[in-house]
This record gives C-alpha cells, structure tokens and sequence, in this order.
C-alpha cells in the first residue's frame, strides 16, 4: 500500500463512492482529503512518526499556507490510484512538497503545497526542529522540470517562514 | 447575501462547525467546498442562470482544470466571511476567476481557478456558447496587481482549450 | 431563512452539488451534517444562543447519543427543503430532537435524535443548566403521532443520562 | 483488513484527521461516510461483486431507506476500529444489515440499516435478483439479542418494498 523510494513516498487509494459528485468522477475538494491522507501515510509509513500523537499529544499542526494544482485527467468510482509525495524545499518553518496522482500509468492531478509547522495551543509559526528537518530531508529532491511547476518561482521564504 | 458590483460577485458565507478540524480552523479543502457553493451562488444570484438546471437538464459542468491558493488568515467556527469572486479570463472553452474570502477587513485567502466547460454526457470539453460568454464577460476585470499571482503566465490556451 | 412557531424552528437548505452522489441525489451522510446545520441555526436564531460561543468559549458540546432515521423521499441538486426541529424530551443531560425535511409538501425525511450535552475539556457528560433548559422547553412539543416513531420507547434516562 | 466470518464481515479503519471535528471526536455523519466504505468493501472483497461495476455499469444503487444508530463510545484521530456487518432480513427489494464499530474490545457504535435496491437510471425500486439473494445470504444472521436493537421491530416489508 506504501513505499519509500528514490520517487518519494507512494500511497494508494481506491476512489470511493463518496469522493464522487453527480458527474461520476472525483469531486475536485475531496483530492484535498486525499492527499491530507496522503500526509498523514506518510507520516505514520514513511517518516516513522506517529501523526496522531503529532496532533493530539504534541499539539502540532501542519496547516496549509499554499497549493497550486493541476487536474490533468478525471478520476471515477473503482479507480485504483497511486498517490506520490516528494519533499522539494525545507524552510525554516514550512516544507514544499510535490504530490501526485497516478493511474493506469498516467498523470492524472499533480500539486505543490506549502505546508507550515504551528503550534495548536496558540497557532502560532514553529521553527521546524533538527530531527524533524532531518526526517523530512530523506524524502527530499530537486523541483521537477515540469512545464507546469518549474516556471514558478518557490515561496519566498521571508513570506512563508514569518 | 449576495450583490453584483464592479469588484465582482459577494457572497456572505458562515463558518460552521463541520468546516473545522481538530485544530478548531476551516480545514483547507472545505474552503474548495465553499468556492464551489460561491459558484453556484454566482450562477444562481449573479448570472441569473439556474445552476442545478445547467447541471441536471442541460448537463452541463465546470471542473476545475486548475487552482492556485493561499491561504494566509485562518477562520474559525462563527466567522462570517465574504468570499467574492470575478471573472479574469475568457478562453474558448475556460474560464479564470479570482475568489478570495474577506473576514473582518482582511484578507483570508486568495484563489486563481480555472474552470472548463464540459458535457456531463461523454466529458468533451465545449466551447462556451456566446450567450454564455456575454453573461460572464459582465463579471470580467483585469487579473489583481497582485505580487502572488500576477507574475504567473495565465495557462496556455492551446493546453486549456483542447 | 427560519422561524420559531407552534412546529418548531425551521431552517430553508438549498441542496447544493457537493451534497448529491453519483446517483445524482443527496448522499444520506450529507443530510446528516445538514441536521448539524440546522442544530446550528436553532442555536443562533431560535434559541438566541450563539453556537461557536457555546462550542468555541464555553468549551460544551451537544454529540449525538443516538439517531433513528427514515428516509422517505430523496433530494436533488437545486432542491430547496424545508427543514423542522422541536424538542420532545429535555433529560438531565440530554434533549431528544424530533427533526424533519420537507420539500414540495411532501416529508422527505424524518428523524428522531438525541444529543447529549458534554464538556469538551475532558468530554464528561453535563446536567444541563436549568436556564439552557428553560430556553429548549420553548421548542418542546409532545412526540408525533408518527408511525415510524411513536412504537419506539424513548431511550431510558438511567443510560443516557448517566 | 477485511474477512468473512460467521460474525459478519469485517474491515479494519483508521480514523483520520478529516474524520475528526473541533471536539478532537470522530464527527457522526462521518461514520456514516465509513458506513459506505464498509458497504463498498463488503461488495468488494466479502460478496466478492465489483462495487464500482454495480453502481457504474449495471446503473444501480443501494440508498439507504432507514438507519437506526446508537454512538456508545467516541472515536479519536489516530484509532484503529473494527467495523462490522452481516445481513439481517433479505426482503423483495431491500436489505437489512447490522453494521457496528469495535475498537479496543469495546462496541462504539451499532446500527441498523434498510437498504433498497434501485435502478439508477430512474429511481424505480427493483426486486433483488435471485443470485444476489443468494450473495447477501451469505452473511445473514439472527438479528443481534441486543437490548438496544432487540425491541425495535423490523420496518414493514410492505412499507419498505413498495
């Protein structure tokens, strides 16, 4: 169901009825549910980290400050698909990743999302600590050279990081 | 609730219980839940067109082909939140529409989302009608001066419009 | 939008697309969280209570213990429904709800449900204060005459109430 | 993660942040969400019937016409519950399923759900083909002895089969 590799952390998700909207196939919010699954696989599968404990007893957060996202080709009911996510920036407080939807050997959805690192008793920004920054860089590689990602410059990181 | 006015499209939206996660926020993709009930208020209430008629008779959709966002204040339960939305481009078969959300004189997040027409019977993209177009054009205005988005490249239309 | 009267607090819902399935009708988990809205709505304009104080402040919360639900006739995008709640039962911590959607004259759906008040520091169950009770009392309303409901004892206060 | 077994069939979940409200607890309308997956699995992986093919395919669906259901113990981010299911009655055109939640050797949540079997093309309730009977009789058994459930009768098959 998971693995990590040279391409990243992999999880994969069978599309469920309830992903689905009146036209049949994937409504585009729930791909967001999906790969918040995706973060939290990987927490629990690829990192080794507890994300439950992450939330609930160390009280942290990871909310999202950015996403830009690409729906390439729909989703349906019944798919099988292979949810991919790299590490391509570690600020001092957030992390860029670069996820993607697979199926049946295509790009369907492909996103880079800046994710920060708060507290959940005050909401206020973290520094990402050491050993976290040391987790996170294992799944670490370059930007893609993606037409669609490549001509867009990273989040500047006196923006993200404040 | 809602008003057609030179800045676009307003849309008066209360933050409810089920939007917020366990850090007591609007987890992020019920915010994509909100753009679309912005969409159908704008269709409903702007454009004057009946959206569940567009959907369920004519059998038409929009899907999101793209979307880039920023999330940069946080609401919570009970915030009443304006979210507002106009139209930035007119391709032959897209469209772009900025959608931001306003709560107590901020700004909350900021979107770019492009839209294309399609059939819900077989999933073609269609070309707009001009009827279609006009209707949009009245909700038309330049693209923000916005440091965030204006310095992206507007997608392709040879990509969008296929 | 609602009104308090001799049936109850109602609330109009329009059915919205991310609420209907591939069957193109309201997927039954969304009725549910439309009763959460309703709940809401009570609170904020019958009751005079404001919710996200309630939860976000005041740190109590009113989960549901039980519900029983027929599902009469379904729901679809662009739908507007009516929808009904009176109190029939006030316990030491618990209300019983009789909550119900109309549309088009006709009862769509029908529920009966029980909501326990709790603290959500540590999630003990709480008697519920004789003011709050006092304000609920102004929606109770003798239990329907309703076949699908009235051959079911309420649940015994001993368990619910505990 | 999932089995078939004189008790029922059984697939194991893990509750996920999504899933979770501001209370820190599993929000109710989405174990009904979880309800469907486990519907989903069962077709898949207890009956041994393609899911997505019945509802995509052969256009036809399984509404839910009636759910009782009681919440005993809450649920948090992170848990790993047992759901089950077995079937209780097979009526002309419905089904009736006792599904419930486990989750450190404790019973969280049981329901009882009707089920109708329709043709997504148009509604209309259809009889439930002799093979499929054969299918569902699998996994049928005695109504549970349970106090919660025991009193209730079965809805009327000439109501629930019209």
């Amino acid at each position: 169901m998971s693995a990590a590799s040279k391409s990243g952390f992999q999880s994969e998700k069978l599309i469920r009825f309830h992903h689905c909207d009146p036209a049949g196939i994937v409504f585009y919010p729930q791909y967001f549910v999906l790969f918040h699954e995706l973060l939290e696989d990987w927490f629990n599968r690829g990192l080794g980290l507890d994300y439950a404990a992450f939330v609930s007893r160390e009280r942290r957060g990871l909310p999202t400050a950015h996403i830009d996202c690409d729906f390439r080709v729909p989703s349906k009911i019944g798919d099988t698909v292979q949810m991919r996510l790299s590490v391509i920036r570690i600020g001092t407080s957030s992390i860029t990743l670069d996820v993607s939807v697979h199926g049946d050997g295509a790009v369907r959805v492909t996103a880079k999302q800046v994710l920060v690192l708060i507290s959940l008793e005050d909401g206020a920004v973290l520094p990402i600590p050491p050993a976290l920054k040391k987790e996170f860089a294992r799944f670490l590689r370059p930007a893609p050279a993606d037409a669609g990602l490549s001509g867009k410059a990273a989040p500047a990181p006196t923006k993200r990081d404040k």
